[in-house]
């Protein structure tokens, strides 16, 4: 093996380097108090709001867990719970006005990160990492959020 | 904007899976109860220990975070705890015999998985990949373990 270190360490590492980066702009432009662990929520979370359940079993993390980040969110503000529609009984969470500003701005400097490491990497090689990692993830050919 | 959707998330899903299969393959060989919430003392432990304020500034977590995952590998014979050398008062985390044939097993599962990965993507392709990871973190050049 000639190789300098494993390729999950190096996952880890570029995705940690890609949200420090996302969330020191979020906070430059006044979405304070977004942190790297509130992504369980804004990763997954659908527009007309979404189960706590459902949030856990696709981020991977417990219920418990998953509730303490939604109950931070409610208390920054950008995250309410609504009666869902289907069920009465159950709870929606979903994102507040300013909520939705966040994720918008969120996506937008996601694009700008990747426009810089296409000037810095060239455009060919970036747009070849996408495509692994879309290959990857199975997630090739997704239509545009 | 044609992208299916941002880097970050396309990166932590990468990394996830990669995680996932470690895990999977780490159980398969015995190796139970590592979880991938270890990974802050895992990637980061040296040979000969390591305090534990350093494990939490390398991973960016709390020192009661990584304490925690610490008492529970310490607890799953993984991990101990011994005198600094370099001043008595202090504990530095070190792997125990089982702890780093854990570690062992992990990178090679890992260099397993690259070379599955180089089969079904093209060797030049999981090449240009790791070079782009590498750049990205500046871990390019960095000598083997």
């Amino acid at each position: 093996m000639t190789h300098s270190q494993p390729l999950l360490p190096l996952l880890a590492e570029a995705k940690e380097r890609v949200a420090g980066e996302l969330h020191r702009r979020l906070h430059a432009e006044g979405f304070v108090e977004i942190r790297p662990s509130h992504g369980c929520v804004f990763r997954f979370i659908e527009p007309e709001g979404t189960r706590l359940t459902v949030l856990a079993d696709l981020s991977g993390l417990t219920k418990q867990a998953v509730g303490e980040v939604a109950d931070d969110l409610e208390r920054l503000g950008y995250l309410e719970r609504a009666a869902d529609p289907a069920d009465g009984r159950a709870k929606l969470i979903r994102l507040t006005p300013e909520g939705r500003r966040s994720r918008s701005a969120a996506l937008r400097i996601m694009g700008e990160i990747e426009a810089e490491w296409a000037e810095r990497f060239g455009p060919a090689r970036t747009t070849a990492l996408r495509e692994l990692l879309e290959e990857l993830t199975g997630r090739a050919g997704a239509p545009a959020a």
